[in-house]
């Protein structure tokens, strides 16, 4: 791990800090015409297109007839995952739903004399959940993604994931989507499952969201897609920042932060403190642990290009260094973590104290493991209930209500050169125009 | 206008509107590849990009001197406006604003045994807002994107818009740029503004989010650079769909309908009734209303493209049609429009009543006239104060907490092959483990 002292004048412009900072702005424009092609044809030739791209893609034979997982597939999988697992799946979807239940928003409305102003908020009717495939199976992935969903109210929640090779799909997949609420599932994926279920095909609907992690070219449909459908956020490499103080446990950090550099090499892996023995002892550690890891090759290229403890003043300068990068997530590792709270500003997922572990976060406690990495934590938010919900906004105004406000608008659309504007207004206010005429002569 | 009937079996398929229920499907790839060089350009070099395409695209000379428009040019701008039109935005600010308060979200947390679980509220820091430039200016939609940021608590809100052919802005823009709370302005726009504000130049401040319409140019920009930072919903051309009885009043209805018509000639007016009489007599409304318009080229061409009346069975049957069209705005003038609100559940803004005409909204009213088109009100929401603040997930366990979620913790993390994540659970549980490793034995 590179070791960067922060404790100097000008510290938010050492180059270190600046590459990480930077670290979501790629464009990826390079396979970008690729899928534009893609999307284009399953638009115009629909299943076909999307059929002969898992051919091609995935190796696979899709027919309109074996397109959808079955409900036998489903059961079939319940047979082959452990009890415990399904035991711990069942305990992990009880935690995110509770959870949720508190994000659940109303409809509401103010008055005045006369008028009636609100919101009406709706959940979305149809919601496609990307799943990528393979034979690394996420299916807590599938419960963060799926359960908002349900509590919001949506009534379909289509599944996608790739049937790669065979037509089998990872029956974790299978038994976690079940547990979670998932109405359908259809074995595409790619940009072009993508595009089906943004477009609708002979066989696969058409939804209104697209949510779920994929690789680049799922990515980028899906930001080609946006206005088509809504998506959630742009997902990248993994990412945790651990704030320490001389009362964390260098073993502990140190799994934590290895715990994110298994994800991914581009992943990353930041410690923050002032603690000086905390640092020395967290990087042996880490460096330690890292060779008895089976997924060592990752952590280690992971670490080589990201990892990096950042040397500060004290923990509210800490707090700042973790402003500047704005981790997905954000360990507070100290005496008195709350007392820290409001200075916190940029996280997907704050996690206070020395047992407060991402990996708890990631499984069981409840709050989504689906957050903004890349520094977009400085404007995007957990996956929540609130993603699968849409306001409309309600207005009334009586004729008292409408004479309250009339002169006003009628003088803006007169302003901005919309006279059909002034006319919806003038041929309500008949009776005061006419008035309003006299006096004028 | 053109008559639909759809009082028949298998309405959903008639072909009018299947064509204006995909009227959002356009990519607009075609100026993908110089909006991207664009984006490129303006991150790798900066101001010198930006001015060297303001000289090209603007016509205009700008320098790191001239380029923020300074408090004296927005003070003369106020002896150029009318003093009724000041009134007019002050009383659009203020309701605006009274509106929004009403928006405004807590973070908040729930507790269990030695657990406490919660998300924190933050407004984002830096929001930049897009204002086209032009002769025409729209002073009401610098109001509609400005206010909420500001309820939100956001701290600098950067305005930026073109200046065309000379230095001056239009001093309508600057007024309510003033009364709204815009902390800056920069007289740059089209992609290479938005890649300004997106990446940050010498001169222009890097903002989280990007709102505000803007052409074809403007809105690739955005997309292209969502991720990097947040963009607000894709703009198309404005639309309205009145849903009437008999209690309607034909020629208010036309006025609302030119209303939209007047804005774009890809502007959508849809008429939908079970009454023949209302259809008729507003059809013939609107085309000698038409005649006298003096935006009348534009209407005409809009009226053409998408005037349409849709015949229905009743009132619900007109809901199920509005639905299937999802359109930005919504007027139920029928003689209860309170009764049908369950049933419209996609519509950007719901207009109940015969008074509650469009432009009393888009100007005065209160809620956002920033609304979602081109049915993408299936899934957006108006723009609003949840638009510019975003969540942190905050989670906490003591030992006792973390004992009573560890277990299951640890099985997905095991099952899902990420050892260092089950690994920072075991260290933690160190004594549990123990006893576990013994039942084993």
């Amino acid at each position: 791990m590179k070791v960067v002292n922060l404790r100097k004048e000008g510290w938010k412009r050492e180059p270190e800090l600046v590459r990480i900072k930077n670290r979501g702005q790629g464009l990826e424009s390079k396979f970008a015409q690729s899928v534009l092609e893609i999307i284009e044809n399953v638009r115009n030739y629909g299943d076909s297109a999307v059929f002969s791209y898992a051919k091609k893609f995935d190796k696979v034979d899709l027919t309109p007839e074996n397109v959808k997982v079955s409900d036998k597939e489903v059961e079939e999988a319940f047979k082959k995952v452990p009890k415990e697992v399904v035991e711990a799946l069942k305990f992990a979807v009880e935690r995110v739903e509770k959870f949720h239940q508190h994000q659940k928003e109303n409809s509401y409305f103010v008055t005045e004399p006369g008028i009636v102003l609100g919101q009406k908020v709706t959940p979305l009717e149809k919601v496609g959940v990307y799943v990528p495939g393979g034979k690394a199976a996420y299916p807590s992935s599938v419960v963060m993604n799926v359960v908002p969903a349900k509590v919001a109210g949506v009534e379909r929640v289509v599944m996608i994931t790739p049937a790669v090779g065979s037509l089998e799909i990872n029956p974790y997949t299978l038994v976690a989507a079940k547990l979670s609420g998932v109405d359908e599932i259809y074995r595409v994926g790619g940009a072009h499952g993508v595009a089906a279920i943004a477009f609708g095909t002979e066989t696969i609907p058409k939804v209104d969201k697209i949510v779920g992690p994929g690789n680049i070219f799922v990515a980028l449909a899906k930001k080609f897609l946006f206005g088509t459908v809504d998506i959630d956020m742009v997902a990248g490499p993994s990412e945790i920042l651990v704030i320490a103080d001389e009362t964390a446990n260098p073993d502990w950090v140190a799994t934590d932060l290895l715990s994110q550099a298994e994800h991914d090499e581009l992943a990353g892996a930041f410690l923050v403190t002032h603690d000086n023995r905390i640092a020395e002892e967290t990087v042996k550690a880490v460096h330690e642990k890292l060779k008895r890891l089976k997924r060592k090759e990752i952590a280690e290229k992971s670490i080589e290009n990201f990892g990096t403890v950042f040397l500060t003043r004290d923990v509210y300068h800490s707090c700042q260094v973790a402003n500047e990068i704005a981790p997905e997530h954000l360990e507070v590792a100290t005496k008195e973590p709350f007392a820290l709270l409001d200075y916190i500003k940029h996280a997907g997922a704050i996690f206070l104290g020395h047992h407060t572990c991402e990996s708890l976060g990631d499984y069981v406690l409840g709050p989504n493991h689906v957050l903004p990495t890349g520094g977009s934590a400085r404007f995007f938010s957990p996956l929540g209930v609130y993603d699968f919900v849409k306001r409309s906004s309600v207005l009334y105004v009586s004729q008292e209500g409408f004479n309250r406000v009339s002169g006003p608008a009628r003088e803006l659309a007169e302003c901005e050169g919309l006279e059909a504007h002034r006319l919806a207004v003038e041929v309500r206010e008949a009776i005061k125009l006419v008035a309003k005429s006299l006096e004028r002569v």
